[in-house]
């Protein structure tokens, strides 16, 4: 599976990939836990939508995933956007949830 | 011109409309200023590609613009963005920022 390397994460394929509400919600869930399975964003998406949706966000950086036997888990490549981009992700959460409340 | 109101003004639209290096560029450049003209951004854009990106920048909510004579000025919108995503704009502008340096 191809994941970009950190000189190629673009905060513009980020801003590009976190635009859409189900990325963004994915993201917000990730962001919450270590690492999870993709079953628990079936509440979130359809397997098939969720496939897309996690395809758009490993190409842009954000997300990892590696399998355990046949599990999955998917996280959020934190180190990497907090690093290349300090501030910028917990801005954008902390904004979407006091847009919320 | 049309404007989006307030609760009209999302941040999957904002978002996508920063995801464009020219238009982040565009924005980092009006939130050092109060107000400017077009001409400013020409070091930027040509005339024509800076229609197309003030008018994006425009529906998404994140500029404003007036007329005084024949001059024009635009201005981004930061008090409903900062009031809307609190933090969030900042977040991004500095964390660009940094990620040059």
């Amino acid at each position: 599976m191809w994941y970009p390397e950190r000189e190629d994460i673009t905060i513009y394929g980020i801003l590009a990939a976190l635009s859409d509400p189900t990325r963004l919600e994915i993201v917000r869930k990730l962001a919450q836990n270590e690492e999870q399975c993709p079953f628990d964003f079936l509440d979130i998406a359809s397997k098939q939508n969720l496939s897309h949706h996690f395809k758009v966000l490993r190409e842009a950086g954000l997300v990892k995933s590696r399998y355990e036997g046949r599990n999955k888990f998917i996280w959020l490549r934190r180190d990497i956007i907090d690093e290349k981009f300090p501030g910028f992700l917990d801005g954008l959460l902390n904004a979407v949830e006091k847009s919320e409340s």
